[in-house]
């Protein structure tokens, strides 16, 4: 086993991409005002997914489980109100 | 603060929201042979993220993080693969 610091880096690191990999999907379909193959199931219930993490990470006190799962879940909205506008154009 | 169990039941729940939610994308995605509003990015950004959470989980030996991220993973990266293929078409 590496070194704690070391763990403690994979983990944040792996925060850090599984948060921002949701700004390019959200530039991607403001971009081109089409959503057409993303599942809106797939958002909906990610949404929800990050929004009891959000509230887990208030109930054991871990700022990094808040702040990491407020920025995902303000991304996941965001792309799923932009499905629903584009969509019915 | 509600009770330990209801915390650990919520932390749980969002851990079954953000694995799921990317079935109803695969599926999707391989119905409709198509995945042109998809970010390549985003999907190559988390996969690489889940890989880490994986990682992570080893190394903290936390079964509840080695299975579920192992699952993420494999979703996240059979859309990146079938976005691949179809792409081409």
């Amino acid at each position: 086993m590496p070194p704690l610091w070391i763990v403690n880096l994979i983990g944040s690191f792996a925060a850090v991409c599984t948060t921002i990999a949701f700004v390019p999907q959200l530039v991607r379909v403001y971009r081109r005002k089409t959503a057409r193959d993303i599942s809106f199931s797939m958002f909906l219930v990610f949404s929800v997914g990050e929004l009891l993490w959000f509230l887990y990470g208030i109930f054991i006190h871990s700022l990094p489980v808040i702040l990491a799962n407020a920025v995902t879940l303000a991304l996941a909205v965001s792309i799923l109100v932009l499905k629903l506008r584009y969509d019915r154009l």
